[in-house]
């Protein structure tokens, strides 16, 4: 496993997170996403709509850079961030099913190769980043 | 200006963002940050605690590309996005003075090159996207 059970845990209480690729021309794109985490792949599976026509699932079957972050503030005062960025590599793939209903066939598949997490374990204070088997 | 009035006053309605940003060996960095639109220059501006330090910061330095997304669910019951996303260049910038309390003189300035926004303007459905001057 990637993730530690508190990133999975607090992974699955957030509903959008938020997906950063990378274009051909080299311009970056950063857009809010659904997504659930895969234990069978351990993956980030991200599925949608219409996914297979939009320019994320394009940029990422050219160059599959990734950085997906899912963070909220858990309170304004005291002043309280939270939050898992994973970075790495992702898969434009199509499934043999749509991942869930109203969705297309095509999902991105992330797989984290750095997580960093901050907030969302109270054994372990301020910003932990590390490195896991791609 | 760059933005809309209603992409403004959106904008100022939010306390988070989320930067992407590219660093040297091609890896994406996806951060949340506080941001202001700064309206003497059309631009987006990031600071923070310690901003000159941080990875962000040394992207943006090395290549400018970055794409900023203000996004959250106005509704779960009915499925109600909005957001705006700008992509364009960034400047990693030493200011006179730091842009707020416990704040340090670096910013990040975001000159928007695209514009795409959705579900913030009741007299247009849908997403809309389109270029800016930079």
């Amino acid at each position: 496993m990637s993730l530690t059970h508190r990133e999975r845990e607090y992974l699955a209480s957030q509903i959008l997170g938020r997906l950063a690729t990378l274009g051909p021309d080299g311009t970056l794109q950063n857009s809010p996403v659904g997504f659930r985490y895969n234990t069978d792949t351990d993956t980030i599976d991200i599925g949608g709509r219409n996914m297979g026509a939009t320019k994320k699932f394009r940029n990422v079957r050219a160059n599959g850079a990734v950085a997906f972050v899912v963070d909220d503030l858990a309170s304004r005062d005291p002043w309280t961030v939270r939050g898992v960025e994973l970075r790495g590599r992702a898969e434009a793939l199509t499934t043999e099913r749509a991942p869930g209903p109203g969705m297309s066939a095509e999902i991105i598949r992330i797989h984290p190769q750095r997580v960093i997490a901050w907030g969302i374990d109270p054994d372990h204070e301020g910003m932990h980043a590390r490195t896991v088997d791609a």
